[in-house]
């Protein structure tokens, strides 16, 4: 998984349908504490508000975090973070 | 997910019975609103357009969409962009 | 699989139900017995500890060394190590 | 998918028995019509010759075009590019 | 697929059940003959020796390869690299 900060979202009224219903956060990854200049596109699973810290799942494991285990998904929310202990 | 702009399509007379009416796009990678120096050819699953941005999954995630789901293909537009809210 | 280094581990109250038990901790990558500049997240399928270096399945494999396989985790700990033998 | 233009084979004597009649092609890989410093080996789907340019299927979707589904397989060549229209 | 030359290999006997019997070697990579700074572990799936240079599959390709196909396990050597024909 990854760390990153949801900043926006995006709408997309023309999509699949088995996409209907999800919402879709812009995310700035994080790692080691830093933003990165690197940024994706993640269906949230949890509820996540602008500027909270998650954690995200990939691939095809992030479908399987979907009600929908076929949803054309490749990046999802999976956690809130509430703190590191390093 | 990852958002491209559609900058064109490829044409393939010799190429998989799988694949046979399936679109392939040219996009351009996009991230935090700049268009970046990566590219991608991804199958429409949308009727994209020339110059449209779009939402792209990738991977197994890719062929979910597809009406085949074990069609051979790892990127698929899954929807256009409205906008984004930052 | 990668190498890597544990190095801390976080907290997230609020995430979906199938991680529930799971313990998600921070990984430093290692290639070629450097430390990198890049770090995931991976569950610890192991019991490792903080100081640690471990084997990383990435991608869909991660979730086959999971008791649910449908998890929605994409790195996993599988092995603690001991020793490279170059 | 990606672009790239193959420029030679791999032979290999010892390998799995489930990828005996497999062909490996070396390929560069192109992006925006620039040839890249980045090379994969890829299973040859289509019967492409040196020099061809060609779409590449990679990960799990590379199986999906193989007659075995379960081939240890990562990347196959899935057509041949006739051309491109930006 | 990648290429990669075989350089060692990491021995760990704490690990997952499922990966008990998998010899895990060292790799590096190679593109277009040239060693690159990048190095991964895979599991041997040939009998592959120090110092030769390798076929290896990655993600869920990787775990079809191996007599358990839900192995934790995301990169397999698939092959032994008798010549390349450029």
């Amino acid at each position: 998984m990854i760390l990153g900060r949801v900043y926006g979202s995006v709408v997309s009224t023309h999509k699949l349908q088995s996409l209907v219903g999800s919402k879709f956060m812009l995310v700035q990854c994080i790692e080691n504490n830093k933003l990165l200049d690197k940024y994706l596109v993640a269906v949230d699973g949890v509820g996540a508000g602008i500027g909270e810290d998650v954690i995200i799942a990939q691939g095809s494991s992030a479908r399987m975090g979907m009600s929908d285990k076929n949803a054309p998904v490749d990046a999802l929310i999976v956690g809130i973070l509430d703190e590191k202990q390093v």
